[in-house]
């Protein structure tokens, strides 16, 4: 099924792109001039194949799931933190419930591999596995459980897309994931694991060196192929670096605008597009984390964040800021008065 | 009045600042982790003199005015444009009109020196006088009528304050207005011109040089001393963007809230910091401007842009767009849940 989805993915429709070019050219301001939100907006005409595509419906899927490398003293909370955040969300405790809320947007909230049997109403449960294995000492998962991970994210979309949403956002609950997030991204990027890792939650400087000298010893015992996605993923991933991976593809393939939020999801997003390059017309960013893997990350995938906030909180909560960015260009975009309505000759060319 | 209004604005309230510090400290997520949106809203606590102040009626404020710069051929459009855009503000067409909507603010729209006498329901009329001499030749304005245009950005804060008005944006529409500002912030923070002169609405190469001649000649004809803000405002500003720095000023001595917007608001709040280092504290980023002298001002002003869009369409579009993130940091703050809350103990420490 994967492999038939990523043969499935196409370009984005040219005409529709060329004609929001052409709409943002005409509207009463000087050409090009609001930046990436032009660039935006082109790109979600040529996603959705309509010059005014609706963007009216919007949900954060937030993959919840624990990894194994957490009993290696890597993080600054223990597991058991994973699930009671999961279980926050539900009760509108969390910052991006307060973000979506604003947004007007909604959480898609899914158990991917939490590490306990949470019930909430509403929490999609679509455990590959109880939590992963420990990376240190070996896979995290298997080759088969990183595909079955893939394509339940996949399949998420498809659900997302036949309820009507057309615009998504990522995010995570999981205890480690930034550990797992260094060493997948140092493999991709072929930068060392110091430049990678980051204080995650909050660690302390001796917290840090463990946390890198455990990124080379996962990658070292693994031995990742890094030409091999699937394998760096399996290897060194986590159950929703994994489930996100999955939520790029099938936001391609189900041709939906897709926003990656912090470090993890650029990760998954980056899996993606190693996976299928023609993945990356879909993705978009939103804010830049403050963990320093991300900005390489967000380099390798050729994307500049739109908000410089130093947030690290993950979640999703980049993605949920970000909504309202794109809501506001797409307000200029179908409301704005043009040269013809204010009687006035074009004034203003292009600056390239 | 002015020397009153300056020597009136106090410090921070440290009170309501250390409580939202320990609210936001109380809230599931780790410590500092929404970033600079943390910061923000301590500030403003400490403005406000409120642990909980409410931000639900903001406005962008638009001051509106001509350059006799213009006849230098130094923009890409003839100053006519001044008074279209501004009408246009009227009937909902520009990208301000857009965001604005969009994040349920208002617009304040200020003649303070348009060289036409437009009439239109709801523009505030301050006139100083129908633009400004050309700074290649001389002094762009009296001392006297800087003054006044001070005094007016003052007076307009005020009138709003009155109103009820607690969130302020500052924009601006006037051709040849990147010009005046390339003067001004090349003389406040010593940087040759060439560093400080952009394509502003979109020059060609040509054009760029010209600029360039264009603002070294202005300073070496004014000699404006870089010590007296008044001095180098008055000889190589505008209209606007000394009502603007009067809006700085009001602002913090009315403890408003108020944010930048672009390269021309941005030399108005640092004309304000260097006329009274206390206005600092009272004052936001919203976005960092496509125009190169932007970057310089705001580092000037030790301030980091919370948007990085590439946009440069003026009018304080900026400002609307950070509106929004500002509303949602409030949404997190004031309904998050805590640790408590969550019924866990507070996991995650400082990474400071």
């Amino acid at each position: 099924m994967l492999y038939d989805i990523l043969r499935s993915i196409g370009q984005l429709y040219d005409e529709p792109m060329a004609e929001a070019k052409k709409r943002l050219d005409s509207l009463l301001k000087p050409t090009g001039s609001l930046g990436v939100l032009e660039e935006i907006i082109c790109r979600i005409a040529g996603i959705r194949g309509e010059v005014y595509p609706s963007i009216d419906k919007k949900t954060v899927i937030i993959l919840c799931s624990d990894n194994g490398v957490v009993e290696e003293g890597v993080t600054s909370c223990p597991k058991e933190v994973t699930t009671c955040l999961t279980s926050s969300l539900f009760r509108g405790l969390a910052t991006v419930n307060a973000f979506t809320r604003h947004a007007g947007a909604d959480i898609t909230v899914v158990d991917i591999g939490l590490d306990s049997d949470l019930d909430c109403e509403g929490l999609i449960c679509r455990k590959i596995r109880k939590g992963t294995c420990n990376i240190a000492k070996g896979p995290a998962m298997t080759r088969d459980e990183a595909i079955r991970a893939i394509e339940t994210g996949i399949g998420i979309v498809k659900d997302l897309k036949n309820k009507g949403y057309n615009m998504l956002g990522t995010g995570e609950v999981g205890i480690g994931n930034t550990t797992t997030s260094s060493a997948v991204s140092s493999v991709l990027t072929g930068s060392p694991a110091e430049e990678m890792v980051g204080r995650g939650a909050g660690l302390s400087d001796e917290g840090l060196m463990k946390k890198i000298e455990t990124v080379k010893k996962a990658i070292e015992i693994n031995k990742p192929n890094p030409d091999d996605p699937i394998d760096v993923l399996s290897k060194l991933g986590g159950f929703d670096i994994a489930g996100l991976t999955g939520c790029f593809i099938g936001a391609a393939a189900y041709r939906i605008p897709i926003l990656i939020d912090g470090f993890i999801s650029s990760c998954a997003a980056l899996l993606a597009v190693r996976m299928e390059p023609k993945v990356r017309a879909y993705v978009f960013s939103s804010h830049g984390s403050a963990e320093p893997g991300s900005r390489r990350v967000m380099k390798e995938l050729g994307l500049e964040p739109m908000l410089s906030l130093g947030m690290r909180v993950g979640e999703g909560t980049g993605t949920a800021l970000a909504f309202n960015l794109i809501d506001a260009a797409f307000e200029a975009y179908t409301k704005m008065g043009t040269y013809a309505d204010a009687s006035i000759e074009k004034y203003m060319t292009s600056s390239n």
